[in-house]
């Protein structure tokens, strides 16, 4: 990991949580995972990310065991990049934050909310769906909803235009920004 | 704030959340204020950060509203770091944080556990009470227990001397580390 040495004498739960997630765009990159996306070229055209940071970051998630690799095509390989058991872990401190920042660090109504696809209640600052009583829906159990709000930006990549319809997350966006549109060297997928 | 422009483009609530408490350090200060730090040489004293970085970070989660300053002796001025309203509500995603921490980023035990101080019970992985049927603990009905683990580093400082007892969250541990040990003209307090 190229993180984390600074916390090398925080014993500390939340100190190793940081090491794999607290880089700034881990966060967005594990956000997109959740929302479907899959692909380097998505993870590319959604994120405004520098391709060598997208690389760095992916490899990184990938050793630290929150994303594996799973090829979809041969030659040349291409990978999807897929939450593991413990990226899927994350879902709860995720979703808090993105609570968190709509609650407190955003004017007015969010873009995005969440919701217990199975009865339509957004869920509650916690996961959890009021409803149906349940602590905590599972991440395959919610259904992400986009408004576009006025005076908001609306970005017009396509891995945009196709997570605005509502849907489940983790279902997979498979290259919503073309085959290979962004595929290339320096995706670690092929090395 | 100085974070932050990288994600101007990213219309998400997360995005702005990690506006306020992405950078690495923020979340280690911020845990450090729910175990009951308040001042700067507190903060100086447990975490191993350089002065010049808890002062910036000290005045940026100020000045974003998650801490607020309280006087505790005007001459010279002095002043206790609180976690606002905002800030409390920071508690559900790092607990979760912390938790999903000691469960895939920790080998072993983990050192520092919370459990509802009403009955004992260890809090579940998203910050509830499984034995009062509670969906949520706030803070301040929550004890830290932290226990020595062979073969884990133990801190020497008065600071982790101090929260080594069980004790509630958010109870203030005033000038653990010496009224004033660490005080000095960088404390933004004193500006």
């Amino acid at each position: 990991m190229a993180l984390g040495t600074d916390y090398a004498r925080q014993d500390c739960s939340l100190a190793r949580a940081l090491e794999v997630v607290g880089e700034r765009w881990s966060l967005l990159i594990l956000r997109d995972a959740f929302y479907g996306v899959r692909r380097f070229g998505d993870f590319l055209a959604h994120l405004d990310i520098p391709r060598a940071v997208l690389t760095t970051r992916l490899a990184a998630l990938t050793e630290a065991g929150v994303l594996r690799k799973e090829a979809y095509q041969q030659s040349p390989p291409r990978y999807d990049y897929v939450l593991t058991d413990a990226g899927l872990g994350l879902w709860p401190p995720l979703h808090g934050l993105l609570r968190w920042g709509g609650e407190y660090a955003v004017e007015g109504e969010p873009t995005r909310t969440f919701h217990h696809a199975e009865c339509g209640t957004r869920l509650d600052m916690t996961g959890g769906c009021p409803h149906c009583a349940l602590a905590q829906v599972p991440p395959a159990g919610v259904e992400m909803r986009t408004r576009v709000l006025p005076g908001r930006p609306v970005r017009s990549d396509p891995v945009t235009a196709a997570i605005a319809a509502p849907h489940r997350l983790l279902r997979p966006l498979r290259g919503a920004a073309g085959e290979d549109a962004f595929a290339g060297a320096d995706d670690p997928g092929n090395s």
